[in-house]
């Protein structure tokens, strides 16, 4: 029975891209998204084609008892030895009054409720054996607050907390959470690419220099995604920046 | 009319200090509550008493509407010039296992969500006046995540981002925005003496050096409070930490 | 005996808006600068018209022994209780290639060395008389560093870790050591003003809204700096942010 | 001609263990240490018995022009194309009046100044050739002061803004800076073992769960190092921490 990698939020850039990753080291790929299971289909059938191992499973991860059950559902395929927390919450920039509680109410739900949930069904399974990693995709917002992110940064600085809480209580117990700090702009159709339309979103790439790698590609982050995973527990991280060479770092502003 | 100190969450510690020294400065204060009728007209009166203007207003903060329609009530004895956020969600150490769906939703509620459905309702009213204070009582947990402080931590970095937002937004606008870490245990029997037991409250002051300062005194803190009120626009703090001179920073560990 | 409130580095901005402040309140404001001996007894001149008392003090910090020999002497004033150490080593922006050693080295010794002499000279003397405060400006550079900031960045960010060890050490036996992070542009023609130009300097105060408040008002700041000094030992502040409405949060990013 | 791993502070530590993984992978190892020429050559000699290449090299790392004339002898074996900055300053806790002013100017030349020299002889030759990796061992003083780290500290925090203005200016031109926070105790005897004792390391060892895992193990921090050096330019990380599965982070403290 194969070790299994979870991706909750397996789209066509970071989630799809370690699944693929996981799956060429041998590792059974369960990959979760909400809709569009074409896509989804594609992808585990590119794994498959690659002799890897994939299985494809579409779940809406707000809805009561959706994240337990799938964890339940792939715990039979195989034991999950990592998983890649990977849902977004990012709606764009809204000000505070066009940002309703709605939208406040769901950000939370997928960005830190979900992870919380999610902590909750799966790490007993993995301190059961032993050990397990929870790598978990973050955004700039968890370390700071725009304009315009009121939904997306108080999910996020929520998620980061949690991701400490987290660590503090189970690193000592074999459990390593890895809190990434996605800052910089992605080259992701499904996501960057939808928010922006078409247009826009190869204006940016040919800004940032064509197709090549002026924004973070997916393939690459992977390399460090596994890398996380595969760390001895006497070296762990928990939490690392990953951005493009042509990325201004968060913290810095344009020097005039 | 007077200018109106509006404090969610005024019990016997620092919201009620933070009332009574508005109040002393020619502020309406109007203290808010979730319970304890009585323990709230105390506050009043004591405020009438040394000749101030107070009143008292019990609400459930996590109900529907019930923030909205303080605002709108409060507005009715004058205008809202500072808002004291004061709403915690500790609930002491609990174990990953053994903190509930409902309680992780019921600390967001209360100290993420209700932070929100407030800022939308009271900020509009400050800035069509020309400016306003929002003041924010923040913990260490939102700025890092211990052992046994999931629901805690999460909602409380949660609700420093979205200072962080609200700040980014509104600060051009005339609205200043203090997220105010304190640091340290509080002398407040009615919320740390509640939750350690009297016993135990008793002998972690004694421990302190008895009943002087070796927890921080809400009518002490309730000076930077008011300062923070009081700034000039041109220089103003967006976050600072209170703590004890007995206390370690959260930063530091102890020195063996 | 006066109190002493003793001001490395007064100029017409920040230092000597913060000795006249203290002034006022009653302590004898012992002020210090590097040069100009007719600016300086300009300011004490002032000070003294409204009643209060100074004394002027030309040193260079970087010297050996100056601030050693300048505590000692200040003694014999009236005892220090209020230290602000207010020594920048902004030299504008300049590529890693431009930067030369002595930039580097000349810029550790003001902001971090002369730190570190000085409150070795001082706090024990304020140790030995139950308390004192030792408020430090700092700037945006001790906590991120941008391009061009090489020289400043690295001696900023050593002075806030060492105002961390000396809080952690110091906090309790009474020493207050306070970090103020000033993150904008200071209306001080002494700094500011020298560094731009004058011509560049007008144009920027009136893109920020003509002289009234776009920048930060160095009277206005030493309201701030005066609160943190009598600030009770129960409920100190070790780290505070400042900046004009009009100002972003260095980690903020214009939103377009 | 192969490319060239340059390691400024190689012990038996970390130092030695990168020089040894890189080595492992094709890179010659140009190791640098103070003093100890035999234990120098010991480490080479294990690399050339594995088929690996590298030299020694003695060096006061604190001398005028000491890393520069380094740097230039090493280019003739081959270019640089990563250099890890590996010196610390750790001289064990000192209360302020103990540590002297040599002690903090020995730390800062050792922990900051010495990377701004380094910086400035190899990064445009790095530069030249299109980009190359500056990977800097740094320690949890660099993001908070403990009591007793006067010394350690303000060098590292003023190392870590120093690695920011490295990036800012060098990232978009090809010269990925990592800043690489060690928060636990390492297992290196050169070290950790000679600033304890033997008596006291040992236990520290055993009290960790014996020779296993409780510290950080440097073969395995290499891995991680080993990884940074060969992210793809899309997908650079500039900071992370290590710390092994038995350490509390910096940020948390013992939950009783």
């Amino acid at each position: 029975m194969k070790k299994v990698c979870l991706i909750i939020g397996a789209g066509a850039g970071i989630g799809g891209s370690v699944g693929n990753r996981f799956a060429k080291e041998g590792y059974h790929a369960a990959l979760c998204r909400r809709s569009d299971g074409n896509g989804l289909q594609a992808l585990v059938n590119r794994i498959e084609e690659e002799g890897g191992s994939a299985s494809g499973h579409l779940l809406n991860a707000v809805e009561d008892n959706a994240l337990e059950t799938l964890v339940t559902a792939v715990e039979k395929i195989g034991p999950i030895d990592t998983v890649l927390f990977n849902l977004g919450a990012q709606i764009g920039n809204r000000s505070l009054e066009t940002t309703t509680l709605k939208n406040f109410e769901l950000g939370w739900k997928m960005a830190c409720l979900g992870l919380f949930r999610l902590a909750k069904a799966v790490i007993p399974l993995m301190e059961s054996r032993g050990g397990g990693n929870l790598l978990v995709t973050s955004a700039t917002a968890a370390v700071r607050g725009n304009a315009g992110q009121h939904s997306h940064a108080a999910a996020m600085g929520g998620r980061r907390m949690l991701c400490q809480t987290l660590n503090a209580e189970y690193a000592s117990r074999g459990i390593h959470v890895a809190h990434i700090i996605v800052d910089g702009a992605v080259d992701a159709p499904d996501t960057l690419g939808k928010m922006l339309g078409e247009t826009q979103f190869n204006a940016l790439r040919q800004a940032r220099g064509g197709d090549k790698d002026g924004l973070l590609l997916p393939t690459k982050m992977a390399e460090t995604y596994f890398h996380l995973a595969q760390q001895h527990r006497s070296a762990w991280t928990h939490e690392l920046d990953l951005r493009s060479y042509t990325d201004l770092a968060w913290w810095n502003h344009e020097v005039h």
